[in-house]
């Protein structure tokens, strides 16, 4: 299958209510059979990113960034846990982004960001984004309108960037249905083991859905690039959303035709060094 | 069992040579159990984890912080993967401690340890630490006499402080012997998949084992402290290493006796206002 086909966003406009959150495309079977096959992709993940780290320190080496975005209960949390947990947590930076503080408010929108973008041979996440500033952003009237506008060309001009300098870029919104969120936060308030996930002020935002809708619309419409183009996953079922991550992860790796590092160094002359030395031996 | 117990280095005088790298205690079994124990631990862990994370916004949240030290190839790398691959990869910290950059060379050498400490309610883990400013610092000079001798009670009260704003540290020495060390070093060199980790520097370090074991020895027995104590690790065997640690965490984390954090807002308001919402649905 090739989900980075199957779920890439076409150019042009994006009507949210034409994609369907419940659909499971490029994937046979139910839940069952999705949590075997997300299992069975583990030793494959873990075996491409262990190369994405082993090149770390080569010339142009790569890096790769995940962007999640959603509403609240989308899933971003259950993607780290589940899919990003799936791989060596050495080579993994994840950055979760709040609510801006008075000193990074104080800079550009950017600025924060910058800071976390991954390094050479790192798989980042960011887990909501630079997006959140210009929907939330512009839902809630954050900024002026100009700033707002402003913002949609610099996150192109910014992800450029990141590309240029080895950068592949996977920006997945995680889409959900008004009726799943309320299941979900339902259910989060019938399990005191889920209270401290429960935030009222998710609520206050639901009542806004129509206007993120359509935020995310602009967003997905104005910064869908041929560079860093934009994925819609369908999750509604947790299982799919968390294969379909790991299986767009897995092919933006296999993309970057990464093989195993070569020795830089005599690999004879190393073996006859270790084989000669007595270090710790009897009469050593 | 009780790793914490059996593993802990009592105060005093310190012998490598009289701590076993192969014996594995507390654990009843080989290989092959052991690699089904750390499966079977991997629930329980996540969950004592999740709640470590779940109160990070409390007052007076508590940390975790590992510490892993060891000769090379001791397999600092392979618990990261196995153990705290585990976990929630969103409240963990990994810091990789390399050879200190000349900005980081001109502070203090707790500078960018500082920096790296884990926040309220984070398992934070260093592979490499500030210890190895009395480690290789000491074997290699890289510092006078003075300087190191004056790092062992700067470590002690920098640790207190740590302690003293709710952190737990579990420091692990993973103890291999010199032949378990010159197998692991030959297996990377008869593998091209492991050439990228292999640094003939590494052999180059080998060549001073004794110099090292001694300079471990004293670290151990001058920051070997009841509020931040020392475990060695027996770590020829892999399969126990790992899950010694993962049980070392169990422990650690287990003696917190974290709860679930109380719900800060009204339950039955928030379910009656979200039953109360129409949100998307037809006719809204």
């Amino acid at each position: 299958m090739s989900l980075l086909e199957d779920l890439r966003v076409p150019r042009g406009r994006v009507e949210l209510s034409s994609y369907s959150t419940r659909a499971t495309p490029g994937v046979h079977g139910g839940k069952k059979r999705g949590h075997r096959a997300l299992f069975d992709l583990g030793a494959e993940l873990m075996e491409l990113q262990t190369k994405l780290y082993a090149q770390r320190e080569a010339v142009g080496a790569r890096r790769l960034l995940l962007v999640l975005q959603g509403m609240d209960t989308s899933g971003k949390g259950g993607v780290l846990k589940h899919t990003v947990g799936l791989v060596d947590p050495v080579g993994v930076r994840i950055t979760s982004f709040k609510a801006p503080t008075e000193e990074e408010r104080a800079h550009d929108f950017l600025w924060r960001i910058e800071k976390a973008v991954p390094g050479p041979g790192y798989l980042g996440v960011f887990d909501r984004s630079h997006y959140e500033d210009v929907l939330i952003g512009r839902v809630r009237s954050l900024a002026p309108m100009t700033e707002i506008e402003r913002r949609y060309d610099a996150i192109n001009g910014f992800e450029r960037r990141l590309v240029e300098e080895g950068t592949t870029i996977v920006k997945c919104f995680l889409h959900i249905s008004p009726a799943e969120q309320k299941e979900r936060l339902l259910a989060r308030l019938d399990d005191p083991t889920k209270h401290w996930k429960y935030n009222p002020g998710d609520v206050d935002e639901r009542q806004l859905w129509t206007d993120y809708a359509r935020a995310y619309e602009i967003a997905l419409e104005r910064t869908n690039t041929d560079i860093a183009p934009w994925y819609v996953v369908p999750s509604d079922r947790k299982w799919y959303r968390n294969l379909a991550i790991g299986e767009l992860l897995r092919e933006s790796l296999k993309d970057l035709h990464l093989g195993w590092p070569p020795a830089d160094f005599d690999v004879a002359a190393e073996r006859r060094r270790l084989m000669d030395d007595t270090i710790g031996e009897a009469g050593a």
